[in-house]
């Protein structure tokens, strides 16, 4: 894109550079700065109970509801390394709060890559000075410098009027596992409250990042960050502030499914007919997670019995008898048994949509993304530390 | 095996036979009748929802603890073929009841094969005939008649003090989805009751079968059915009824995981150091069924970060500071951090055991086994119903 993403909103700064993590030689570090007036800020976090030094230090600086800038590196997760990865990653943050004239409480840090290798804190503090040093309109240079296994940068940004939030993101499951990652960064120049930035990162992740289930597999280092400056003057509505940052998360998570290494399919699955959003989110992952499901997805071959084994496992309300499956909206199973022609629907396209009706006519709904399960995938994920 | 299976105890006979319900002309019916003089059995069935209409006729056919037969067969699952599939069942049984001179609820039936498509129930209904004239001691041919994709037929044979048990299997998860079911039939001539027996086999199940945890994915079909019939006149104790029963079943889990189509890998996992063994049992199961984590089993790669990832999404008790790895009974992470020597453990062998505490000191335990998740999974499993 032409335009920067993080930061295309006034009051944001970025930098990204090689430091020498990466054995590639890639860029691999990157720094966001809010320059205020603001400084209000709140994350979303992984749900792994196996976090990495760097989530833990992130979710310390937010509590206070307010950041001025975030350090990234790729290439190194820190994650698994004990006390000494907690150490490490804030000899990172207390120099880059240095440099920038910061406290400690108002950097936060994320970190991508192998879990369990010791940080290589000598290259992150050379990195922090280069960055430091170069910061400014570099949002693209920002989104670049946090890829792994990424083919492209992920970048977004959403206008309002007269304000705007930018975006950057990288990563997702099924790309490669301790590189897996994902890392989102947004900013805005609209005056927002912590509560209602909070609020909004929530119901977006919720129908975004989180509808992404690739393989049920959930990094220790998931971060997603927003940070609010105010710079704009302009204090939008909550419902077009919502609005917005639901635009910006969805806009990336369709980048982080397209860019899908080792995926041929992408696979949207919508449960309904069940008592509850719950149970129907349950089924959902459950047939997304079901890697014969998946394989028959890679093969394009419509064997809706694999659906029907697969949700009958779910913890969800269901009639076993009144299930249907709808493949790009062909009927290929009714009242739970196949259809004449369910052989016949074509499913050769890279887009794949499923509909399942559990049959209770309850309310229940929810949508979840997945993906295929190729051989690229096993290749992929087989020989990577080594 | 020169043995035959399920009709080494007095009292049992039994028949395989080619009925034309698989493409391949391949055997794919077979017979196992029970001649008493006692007829006590019981059954352990899919905790699936969505189950097949020969699961629904044994269930009910077990609920008066006796059963004097069960028509098995091959390359068809009667699965998601609603009331139809329920009728033509009905249908076969009742033919193999009259030419058996046994009552309908005297029969059980247990089918494996692809879901969704209609019995050819003419073809079964011929067959039954024919299994009926070559009723014999003819264990090793009902074996051979029940496989789908098993490369080899799996038998066992637990002989008591004046009486034994016979088994037969086949499938397991891992190898050809649809056709995945595992049927397993147990006989013997002890005389024991209808509670003893499902005691014993329900114990049985929970460490046998039930630890074999291959792609989290659950047929509509599974059965395992143990009969009794006291042709020996001897009551064993319950305890050694318990131990030959469980030595039988444990016999058969084996042969299942050893035959599995499109693994290198056999990984056997324990976890402990959790508060109950119901946690320790999520925990395994949660690391069994990560497809990040199979990847690297395949590729003999001593990715323990994945362990780690894996676990940390389980609900189970931990200390995220105190997770220990051992593969191979080589320690590659303490206390949440890699060893030095982590990455140099050799898992180039077809076995690998997986040791997780999770840290907490408490007491529960858990093991189960899976494989790898290999190039040959996903290409077993692409390509089946067309």
């Amino acid at each position: 894109m032409s335009e920067q993403g993080v930061t295309a909103p006034k009051g944001f700064v970025a930098a990204g550079l090689a430091a020498g993590i990466k054995a590639s030689g890639n860029k691999d570090m990157a720094l966001v700065v809010n320059e205020g007036p603001e400084f209000t800020a709140t994350g979303v976090f992984t749900r792994n109970r196996i976090v990495a030094s760097p989530v833990k230090l992130s979710r310390k600086a937010l509590a206070s509801g307010e950041l001025k800038a975030v350090v990234y590196n790729a290439g190194n997760a820190n994650a698994c390394n004990g006390a000494q990865g907690d150490a490490d990653a804030a000899t990172v943050v207390t120099h880059a709060a240095e440099k920038l004239g910061m406290d400690f409480g108002d950097v936060a840090a994320c970190s991508t890559g192998i879990i369990g290798e010791p940080l290589p804190v000598a290259k992150l503090l050379a990195g922090v000075d280069g960055l430091v040093e170069n910061l400014g309109d570099n949002g693209h240079e920002a989104a670049e410098s946090i890829m792994t296994t990424d083919t492209v940068s992920k970048e977004a940004i959403v206008k309002g009027e007269g304000w705007s939030i930018g975006a950057m993101g990288k990563g997702v499951g099924m790309m490669a596992p301790s590189l897996a990652t994902m890392l989102v960064c947004l900013t805005t120049d609209a005056s927002v409250t912590a509560e209602v930035a909070h609020e909004a990162l929530e119901k977006a992740c919720a129908v975004t990042f989180n509808t992404l289930d690739i393989d049920g597999s959930t990094s220790t280092n998931d971060t997603v960050i927003l940070m609010a400056n105010g710079a704009s003057g302009i204090t939008p509505s909550v419902e077009d502030f919502e609005a917005a940052v639901l635009s910006a998360c969805a806009s990336i998570a369709d980048q982080l499914q397209a860019d899908a290494e080792g995926v041929t399919k992408r696979v949207r699955i919508t449960v309904s007919g069940t008592t509850t959003d719950e149970q129907a989110l349950n089924a959902a992952r459950t047939l997304g997670r079901d890697n014969l499901f998946k394989c028959a997805m890679f093969g394009s071959d419509p064997n809706w019995g694999r659906v029907l084994a697969a949700v009958g496992m779910a913890d969800a309300d269901m009639d076993p008898d009144n299930i249907s499956v709808y493949f790009n909206d062909h009927a290929v199973c009714l009242k739970s048994g196949g259809t004449p022609d369910a052989r016949e629907v074509d499913l050769s396209g890279a887009d794949i949509d499923v509909k399942v009706d559990l049959g209770t006519g309850g309310p229940g709904t929810a949508f979840v993304r997945t993906t295929d399960l190729s051989y690229a995938y096993v290749e992929i994920n087989s020989a990577y530390s080594t």
